[in-house]
């Protein structure tokens, strides 16, 4: 009877990954933090800061757990760029008190450490994980300085921790602060009248590699209770698509014809044009394969809207 | 006439590069800035943390400098390993905040910003600046993620930062937390018979490459006046030293036999075997020359321990 302690549990992946865990592991014990001050699910929950290394370290030594799913993150680039600072604060900070509370404590605790595509940089090819890395934001360089500790950390003390370099995920319930939310949301208040047909964008013709969220915690799984220590997987779909392709699906299933603006803020500074991952590895060492294809997906999501 | 904001003014580097700017450049104005509450040195100082984006934003506002030489940092590889949130935070959040009150306030301000050796992690030949970068410690990794923000400010925000990857530097002043001092000052105790006859050493067969402050001082000058936008310099002597010669030349100076006891509290883990750095770039793009011979700065350190 396996023990998760799960951070960031109330955000998008996090429940999904609760939810994973409930129908593959129903007699796993689950700890759920989250800055959230309450939690709506049925598990051990607790309101923390990972910033506050004591009470990192209490909750560690007090759960021993057997997993940390660490999700919880600053993790938009916009915002990185806005507040470097505190991106690398959140990130790191939050990182290496879990980290040390593991250390320190004398653990045999598994770490799942989650990284971004965007620690790759710009390629022209579809990303293996052995490629050189060049971030291209303070987001991404916090993302590779936790996979550089994570592996230090390995080295040094042989703790285990099994890293990811996640490419765009999507799903049902995530926030509209995020690109494809945002625009399944605008197009679903067009087609039900309540926006007026302006659709207001950024660079859509920039293309990404999306995975549906229910996806993204199976690999998670596979990875946490299979990888071997010390190894990082691309958890992507290996396909690319425009944003502007995602547009036109979903007009075509809502039977709009969407009026797109470009919205200059909306426009990223330095933004790359292209990131399609490959997922050899996780495929062929961890037997993943995703279920929903992006149709299904943008369908889901849809549904949501339109409650 | 121009102005200067030196950062970690009071440390073992800070005070060598006043008094090079006093000399070499006499008509500049000099403000110092480090967390010690007082100074004793005839410039205009304010005591600050770093760490206070707040403060850090006002006086880089009100002074407008033209050039920042930041050298305030957490500089002990054992002490990341002991805290790396703090060194990240003492390293990361300090530059990322003087970075931002440059680009926020719109100046177009010069900053040094000084890297390590450390980055490179492992090599049997002497490194040179186009080498990929292994960091192998907490600190490294905060010295990489430095260099990386460093880059991205420049290529997004068009500011004007330098940067060095600074091998081991030496001379009369240096804390005795450093390995250099502490065996010379060990030394000097044991040949006026202040101390019994031990020498307390880590491993002492490391080959590092030590450069003599007052150079290094006259590098960073060089590099902040005369470097390219976005350049990266190796700040060392060329040539590697092993502890254990150092040791030797300090006793044969002394006309002492010391005894030397190895303390495994003071062998670190992972330590790199041999740090060797190419200085051609500096030498040749910016006439930078070592004065100091390390039998010079050896005996110069030894006089500052026997008064």
């Amino acid at each position: 009877m396996s023990k998760y302690l799960i951070t960031g549990v109330m955000g998008f992946v996090g429940r999904y990954f609760v939810e994973y865990l409930n129908e593959k592991e129903p007699q796993s014990k689950i700890y759920g933090i989250d800055i959230a001050s309450k939690c709506d699910m049925d598990i051990k929950y607790r309101s923390l800061n990972l910033i506050d290394a004591k009470q990192v370290d209490k909750i560690v030594r007090t759960l021993k757990p057997d997993y940390i799913v660490h999700l919880a993150a600053m993790s938009s680039v916009a915002q990185s760029w806005k507040e470097p600072a505190t991106c690398f604060m959140n990130n790191m900070s939050a990182f290496l008190n879990l980290a040390e509370a593991v250390r320190n404590n004398g653990l045999n605790t598994r770490i799942l450490s989650v990284g971004s595509s965007e620690e790759y940089g710009m390629y022209d090819k579809p990303m293996t994980e052995d490629l050189n890395l060049h971030p291209k934001s303070p987001y991404s360089v916090a993302r590779l300085s936790q996979e550089y500790m994570s592996k230090l950390y390995v080295d040094n003390f042989n703790m285990d921790i099994v890293m990811t370099r996640s490419f765009n995920h999507i799903g049902p319930r995530q926030n509209t602060k995020f690109v494809i939310p945002s625009f399944i949301e605008q197009l679903v208040n067009i087609s039900l009248g309540k926006n007026e047909n302006k659709m207001m964008v950024g660079n859509i013709d920039v293309v990404r590699d999306f995975t549906d969220v229910r996806d993204v915690v199976d690999a998670y799984y596979r990875i946490i209770k299979n990888a071997p220590n010390r190894s990082v997987y691309n958890v992507c779909s290996g396909h690319g698509v425009k944003l502007r392709d995602i547009i036109n699906t979903t007009a075509k299933e809502l039977n709009i014809k969407p009026n797109i603006i470009i919205d200059p803020s909306r426009v990223r500074t330095n933004e790359v044009s292209s990131v399609i991952g490959d997922n050899t590895k996780l495929k062929k060492e961890l037997g993943w394969n995703p279920k929903y294809t992006l149709q299904q997906t943008i369908s889901d999501i849809i549904k949501t809207y339109e409650k």
